[in-house]
């Protein structure tokens, strides 16, 4: 269970990191719209491994097949399956996860769930079940264009560095400017420095990916429980190491009084509504209010650390275990990318589940 | 759409601020659970309005009804209606929000979205809609309690303010020892006088709750979409006003390396295992360990104000409003039972979800 | 669990036979749709016990309460809550029933899968749930309105009693015309006086409900799962007593080969595309294709008879038992607003599944 | 949409007749239980076609693989992805097809739809879709097998032509004794020869498949709208040309009265309750009650058939189409998997469904 996320636009993923394949399929992708294998394989090497000198070395090519719901281009309607072939299997690496657990990982939780697990890669817990998000994003941004959305993800943060960048105007070239993924280029300079000095020491750091989304019209959200909010929270929240969401002012809301938060409306000559401020970041009791919607996510820092740390056993008795092998210092220029994807998936839906109510023949 | 919450534990409220009534349908609660209007009614006594002098003064007795799937004190497996019959409604007062939209309030997003509104109290976005969530919320707790999940959530923040308190002791008792819920009592004394100063100054603050659910057995989280923290996100970011949600070190664990960040495993003599930091928040992998699950939920300033703010009218020309009638100058006191049942019905529906693959006959 | 039913167009019910209420909650009801509590009473009437000498004298006035979701007549998008109050308690009658299992019926299974039962007039498992459902289609028929859809359902068999009627021009009214629904006048009054001496005998029977939706755009359905008859289908065979279910030609299609059974098309001069022959039941492939759609569906014999069987304990020793009180001798009358309430909750849901796909802003 | 069936136990299938694959996602299926390609691949050699003289001569190896889910032939309760390439592609046979539609085929209405259609083997519309279905049969088999469920289904009706089969004690090897799957022989001869002839004749013929599910313990099912026979309904209406549906007596109950057609109980020496007579086909109530769940599927004759038919242009002018290529001139033995696979898949989804409320730790 879990694995399906959306109502109209829904998505379904599959995949363990080694093994057959890990892949996607898509039910309810409008008919008719183009859906181009390049689109998709670029948003999934904006993603892939060993991309950069700061990423995780490990080579995959993660090249996607479409398998169904798409023929000359265009969706058919039914359903899209797509699927990414796992390569680069080293599995005598692991045969100390096989009796160890690594600390901060999700080798105990699976053993308590599911009373098996598989061990090479982090198996389903691996960062890897993210090819399958990426993907659907590349098709959910298909159904978007259409009403003229745009995302843009960045880094904001990484460790303790932080970026100055400005949600109404930044763009993807921007954000692809640099390896790190951070358009403002002076912190970006410092985060990459930063990050190749951690993994020296053998050490990781998380950081901050925020997230616009421009050109939503006023109208999308379904409270009370599907609110905007709501649905966008628990998509980034599911994002593997994700600890932390804010929409808006977020935390940094509280410190404000009312007087003082509140956006105020005005309208422009053709009664165009818009606010003065944008605190609410886009959502106003769950809906959309055609300003740029907004939001933050919080990443930990990669569980995997060259450091002896204390742990357990599969049997339950207490020993010691160090990270080695090929992993990422730091996720979040490789976060970038699925965030803008579970944003677009969510806004893919609630476009849907609109239009629903708008009764058209 | 979107009124319905969990896959197992199903609730679906309803219910607009004024007019017949607000309440919950449970669908999928387990039979023979004993089920009392007690402790339902003592849950909606502490989501109130009109409770103490810092909460709105709104008179709402907020009596529960149950209409269904109860007999004798015990659930009968059917579906649990209860409602709360609406009071107090002066219509009156609401003449010029028919005309006005209140800034960083639902009434122009709700006109967008459904091109119709009811007015009064704010419909369907009144934080009124809440009654169905704790009536809930405390239903659940009779299936939490099965297993023996105890769940205590109090104020950390109100504006600037913060108190501390410890995750792994505090108790409902604490929290409600005084009117602000906070059970940092010097903090709850400088807070209460806060937000009685906020008041009469016609203004708003907000602040953050945080929660702790104790005795989460290790494996319940759906990965990868319904991951644990990602429902309760989900959960909490649906409550009004609610603009951001962490889990264990949030965002402040960005900064941290990883390192520091980790979670060490050990194991007690029986082979118990826990881990000596808690960081994780008692989620790995979108599954819980068996430690405390933490969480903490930011919300902004109460929107409505007595200061007159600039706005537009229906018809898209500017305008200002200014607020008036009774609110709440700060919900936290009254958030605290609300984050409460969120959290509540995400575990007692990740309860059931674990239950079903056991396979027991 | 498995108290909703549709994804856009969403109801659940509630309500056992005796205690507080019966009543539904329909979450994804369009805006601004004319609802009117006397249209919902108008069905409920029809659905209601005593209403004629041949269904049970039980006498319940189930007058409807809208308690959300409505104002001023409109649908307001937010969920309508509606409720019909329990009368005519007699819990008396139940004493026996409290000790033995009534031959199938649902007591015995109840038992079996809650581990406790409402005793009283069969719990949830009495047709009286079927008050949410008939309230809810009432709403659903809102919907179809606007697309132009018209749905009649009649009484076609009694037993072994048959009447003929005409799919593509019956009218509810000539279906009320008679107590018994059927528009044949004929076959209704040899059904009515086999009921009067079927009920003489202290025994029951069944029969077979006819139902056509007229003016269904081409393009509903949602193929492979979702097919519009496989939703039908299951729609209509969650009613109390219902066996069986077929759309077209049925289980008499077996009887014909291809070339006799395929239904051949033509277009008009306004290029408008019929069938010549309607075997599909206006569904192909799971989708609408313009034509009536027509269905069929078969209830058994009401199972209280008042006649001495052999049945067990609670406690699983052998016994006897015979029915008593106030019983339908047929249920068919009262089945066909049943039936077209599940009709309609199909097709609005399938309405606004098609509407969502349509993408409009 | 409407690509997924099932709640807890998940099932989405994808992929048109031609282009890449066919294939499943299976979500909900609980870890540790064996799972084999071989298995897998025995039920699909069942449904594939070329498997005998008296279906269509189409040559497809349907070969499985599985993608992820399972590791050493256990299931890891995460997403099991399987597929079945695409072979014997023959696109210039469809030149025709792009221009007219075919009379009881889907043509006409997916475009009616989606605006869009794969016209190679009628895309999604195939039958070929049913290779998803299948291969999750095999899964769902494997939790069913761990509560001593066991399924049978066989051809019963072949046009005009019956067989006479006991469903207490048939076996599957009895049904795959000959290839039109009828266990009662003589009957099946008859049915052999009916086929080759209609065949030659260019005609095509529907026919019965009766299944019976043995050992279903009492208590499943989920009133009131996920009754299991209206799960059982909605699962076998969604396959390709099935048109009615019926549980226990189905339509055949309507000729008896309420005293001949109720099941009376009885208890054996070790307190085991049974029913003398089944004619409630092992439900009551929406419930499981210990007895044998016997259903019954019409499937219409094949719509493709040699002979020259009236139908229209895709811009709607008439014309005629005749019928070509390797077709099935009758469905049935290809169906009894079918049909097989859809009963497990809505038992397994069941029993994890019942098991969710015993709230095991």
């Amino acid at each position: 269970m879990g694995n399906t996320f959306g109502r109209l636009f829904r998505v379904t993923t599959f995949g363990e990191s080694h093994g057959g394949a890990v892949g996607v399929v898509i039910d309810g992708c409008p008919p008719r719209l183009s859906i181009t294998l390049e689109a998709i394989q670029a948003d999934l090497d904006r993603r892939r491994p060993g991309q950069s000198r700061i990423t995780t070395q490990r080579k995959e090519s993660d090249t996607a097949q479409i398998l169904s719901g798409v023929q000359n281009g265009l969706s058919l309607g039914t359903p899209i399956a797509m699927l990414v072939r796992n390569e680069d299997q080293r599995s005598k690496d692991y045969d100390e996860l096989r009796e160890k657990y690594r600390p901060s990982h999700a080798d105990f939780t699976y053993d308590q769930k599911y009373g098996i697990r598989a061990v090479e890669g982090g198996g389903r817990a691996s960062a890897r079940e993210t090819v399958g998000r990426v993907a659907a994003g590349a098709v959910a941004r298909a159904v978007l264009t259409a009403y003229g959305v745009e995302i843009v993800g960045w880094v904001e943060q990484v460790h303790q560095i932080r970026g100055v960048t400005d949600p109404s105007t930044v763009t993807r070239k921007q954000v692809d400017a640099n390896i790190v993924r951070c358009p403002d280029s002076k912190a970006a300079e410092q985060m990459i420095a930063h990050i190749e000095e951690i993994r020296k020491a053998g050490d990781s750091v998380g950081g901050i990916v925020s997230c616009v989304a421009r050109g939503v019209p006023a109208g999308w959200g379904e409270p009370v429980f599907d609110k905007l909010e709501a649905d966008l929270g628990k998509g980034v929240l599911s994002l593997p190491a994700c600890k932390g969401f804010e929409v808006g002012s977020g935390f940094t809301g509280v410190d404000f009084t009312g007087i003082e938060h509140n956006d105020e409306f005005f309208a422009d000559d053709e009664r165009q509504v818009s606010t003065f401020s944008n605190r609410s970041g886009g959502i106003q009791g769950g809906i959309s209010n055609g300003m740029p919607i907004f939001i933050r996510a919080a990443f930990k820092p990669t569980a995997t650390v060259m450091r002896e740390q204390r742990t357990v056993t599969v049997s339950h008795e207490n020993t010691t275990i160090q990270g080695r092998g090929r992993h990422d210092p730091c996720v979040l220029p490789r976060a970038v990318p699925m965030v803008e994807a579970m944003v677009a998936l969510v806004l893919a839906d609630h476009a849907l589940l609109q239009s629903a109510i708008q009764m058209s023949s």
